[in-house]
Parts: structure tokens; sequence; C-alpha cells
């Protein structure tokens, strides 16, 4: 069932990649006089600047980060670049716990040539590197599938049933699944492998956007809510139904809209939010 | 496993649109001096043009058709675009008999803003509304499963689970799958459907191409075999393993190549062919 209509912005969060053209302070400026409440943290923004610092200066004004952005490619050709994936992914682990976030995303990774199923070896591998590391700093890891499009280069993990297997597989409270609307929106089996999340208790985070048709680029032409083909507040409703409490994440990257003005989109960002989300 | 490599052009097919600058004629006159043994008509590169004349112009030379492409498109938002649908793809069953090609490809359709189980369900009523006019000429009819890239407005069957289901749902010998490589690659289903498309003798076609990274455009920057990360030849043995016996067919859309010199082009593929297929 599609969920009840959003009347407020309480769980409203945005990935600061929305607003790329924004440096984070003015991220934080804006949000916070917008009244956003949550922010998703992306790593190349705080790039240089201090975990804590930055930490320290959203809380300030009173916005909760949601989740840091993003770790996982794991799989790699040579056993050293896969040790320094994991490296970095602990690297990524102390930043968080910095920063203050509860959860990294974990774009998982594939490269072009290495059979899937030897990338998803990689994966599971890697995220039971980086398991103890997690732990020790209290972060969580949120799998998150991605659209088939970007298995040659991006991830491996496609569907939210391979997500869902490979959380099960690795059996930590501190393993669960990223669910983007814009990667899992086609899939048949989405409502059900959704219910099965829930019933792991494994739902860490809820990312939204839409598909633009015609989509441009395969990378940077997702669409804010309501322009596209998804329907964004069923699979909301079937996230909500499976016990799922947290933010709802606005996360478009986006050629066209990072060329305009970002305070209208902004604005433009929360109409939408509240009429096709 | 993987095939055997290939070793002769007895089983390659081209499809008229992979050298689309050229007329029917010229794809005809040089698939016959170069020995390729099979051709896929598009619908288009025959257009005003008399079916029955292209079919034996393309015997005269010595070439087997091997499929017309492209029926399906079933899916609309009213019952008479439906209806006009499912007139259409008739007079293609009516071509493709003119013609003398066995097998029509079904992309089978989707609209943005309906709903794809609505999709899903208009795909099979029209699937059932024109067999009979199928079965009384002798047309087989082959769904292909598209990339979930294309659910949006091309086809809300993205996966050989869904064409195996649908093809199984409606249960006659003339309605079969496509098998492309570009569009189920990634998919970590795809041996253990392919088997089962074997089992119920649904294999109707294989398609080969290949993924590029990166991909430029979401509908015309296909790559020649070898030039991307799908593994072609596991996938041909696995299409094998399961009975199949027919052509490798060379379905590329790509704007790149179509500016090139297209006699140069039907060398790189033949290499291609026998290199990486």
């Amino acid at each position: 069932m599609s969920a009840q209509p959003l009347t407020s912005f309480d769980k409203l969060c945005i990935h600061t990649i929305t607003h790329k053209p924004w440096s984070l302070r003015e991220v934080i400026d804006n949000f916070a006089r917008e009244n956003v409440k949550g922010i998703t943290v992306w790593r190349g923004d705080i790039e240089g600047g201090s975990p804590v610092e930055a930490g320290k200066m959203i809380r300030s004004r009173g916005l909760e980060i949601v989740s840091y952005c993003r770790g996982g490619f794991f799989p790699a050709k040579t056993a050293l670049d896969r040790q320094s994936a994991i490296h970095d992914n602990e690297r990524m682990i102390d930043e968080a716990a910095a920063l203050g976030a509860p959860l990294i995303v974990l774009v998982c990774g594939a490269v072009p040539g290495l059979p899937l199923s030897e990338s998803r070896r990689h994966i599971v591998d890697g995220i039971k590197a980086i398991l103890p590391r997690a732990k020790d700093k209290g972060i969580k890891l949120a799998i998150e599938p991605l659209h088939p499009m970007y298995a040659d280069d991006r991830s491996a993990i496609n569907t939210m049933q391979q997500a869902n297997d490979v959380a099960e597989e690795i059996g930590s409270d501190y393993v669960g699944v990223a669910i983007d609307v814009y990667h899992l929106w086609w899939d048949p089996r989405l409502e059900v492998e959704i219910k099965r999340c829930g019933r792991m208790k494994k739902i860490f985070a809820f990312h939204i956007c839409d598909w633009k048709t015609p989509t441009e680029d395969i990378l940077f032409d997702r669409g804010l809510m309501g322009e596209g083909c998804i329907d964004i507040r069923k699979i909301r409703g079937w996230v909500e139904d499976a016990g799922f409490k947290g933010y709802n994440e606005v996360e478009i990257f986006s050629n066209s809209r990072w060329e305009k003005d970002q305070a209208d989109y902004l604005s433009e960002i929360k109409q939408a939010y509240l009429r096709h989300s």
C-alpha cells in the first residue's frame, strides 16, 4: 500500500552532493534556515577539512547527520589493491566516527573485465574485513544495491535480493541495506525483498529521487521527485510497512540542476518532497 | 562452461540496423560478398518497400532470414491504443510471413507513469491476442527481456526470469525468448534461467554485442564484441548447453560506428566475432 503523503520536513534528509555547487558551510546554513532536519555528508565535501569540526558545525545548527557517503569499491584485480580498499574503508570508518555519523553507505564496487561472481566474493570478503573496525567504532554499514547499468564499474550488487543475501550471509547487526528507489524501482521482486529486509531488521537507509525519460546521462541525470516514472510513495509505503522509521534522503546527481541557483533548487526539492514522495 | 571459440561464419547473423547507414540492398550485397550467412531484418529497413520482394532479394543471394525486428510495445494508457498496438503486431506478422522470416522479436513495451505490473499485464494480453495470427502464419514470437535501464519506456520485461515466466504462462510453442547479452549479462540468475528456458525449448534467438565502460549514451553506445566487459563466450556456452543451435546475431546500436565506413566496420565485426564471441 502507498504511504500517507508527507506533511512535514521532520524526516527530510538531503545529501550534500545534491547541492554540489555549495560548500559544506553553505549547505549547512541553507539546510538550517530551510528547516531540513537531516544531512548525509559526502566524503569529498569534507576533504582536507576535519571531520570532527564538520560534525560540530553540523550539530551546532541543529542538523542530524544521517550517514556518511560512500565507502566500498572492494573488488580489484590484485590482492594489493583489495587490501588498499580495505584500509581506505577503515579510514572512512574512523572519519565517520569523528564526524558523528552512525552509518556508512557502501557502493560495493566492480571492475570491468573482472567476473561479477568474483567481484561479489571480494565484496563479501571486504565487508567482513572491515567489520571489526566498524563494531569497534559503533558505525553501521549499509550495502547499497546499484542499478544494473552500473554493474560494469560501480557495483556487482545490483538487486535488493543480492544485497539481502550478502547482508544475511555476513549476519552482523552492523551490516544492512540502503534502499535507493533509483536503482531498484524496476525490480518485480522489490516488494518481497523489502519485506524480507525488514524481517531481518536490516533496512538502514532510504534514498529518493526520480527516473527521467529520456535519461540523457547514465550518471548525472537523476530527476527530482515527480519528474519521472518512479512511484516513490508506493515504495516508501513498502519500506515503512517493513518497519523503517528513518529519514527520506534526497540524493540527486544532476548536471542540469547543479547549474541552477541552489537556493531555488532547495525550495523545489522541498515542494517535490511533500507532493511526490 | 565457456563455449568453444568460433572458427567459421556459419552461425554469424547480423541485424540490418547494425549497419544503419546502408540501404537494405547494400546490406545484402556486402553480407553476401563477406560470407555472412544470416540476416535479421529491421522493419524500418523495408519501409515503403515490399516484404515479398525484400525476401526474394535476400534469399537470391544465399542469405537466411533469421528474424524480423521488432514487434511488441503492447502497454498503453487507453484500450484504444492497446488495440492499435495489437493490430500493428498482426500486420507485422503478415509482413514477416511475406518476407519469409520465421520469427518476430518482441520489445514488449512500457509507458512512463504506467505501473510496471500493469504494463506486464498488457504484455501478456497483447501476446495472447496476436497468437492466433502468429500460429496461422507460422511465425514464432520471441520475448526479448530488456535491460532494466529501459523499464521506463521500452520494456517492462527486464530479466530472463520474467521472460521465462511470461512465456511459460502463455504456454504456446510459438512463444519463446530472445537472449541478448547486452540486456542480461549482469543478472546473477542468468545461467539458471537460461537452463530453464532451454528445458522449456524456448530459446528462440541469441543476440551479441558488448557493454562499454563508460557508456556514453543509454541507447546508441553499444560496443563491438571484445570492447567491453561482457563474457560473451561464457554466456554462449550456457545458451548452447541449453540446446540452442541457432545463429549468433550481432545487434549493435552505435552512433560512433554508424559514422564510420561500413565495409571496414563489417570486417571488424567478423574479426571480433571469431575472437570475442
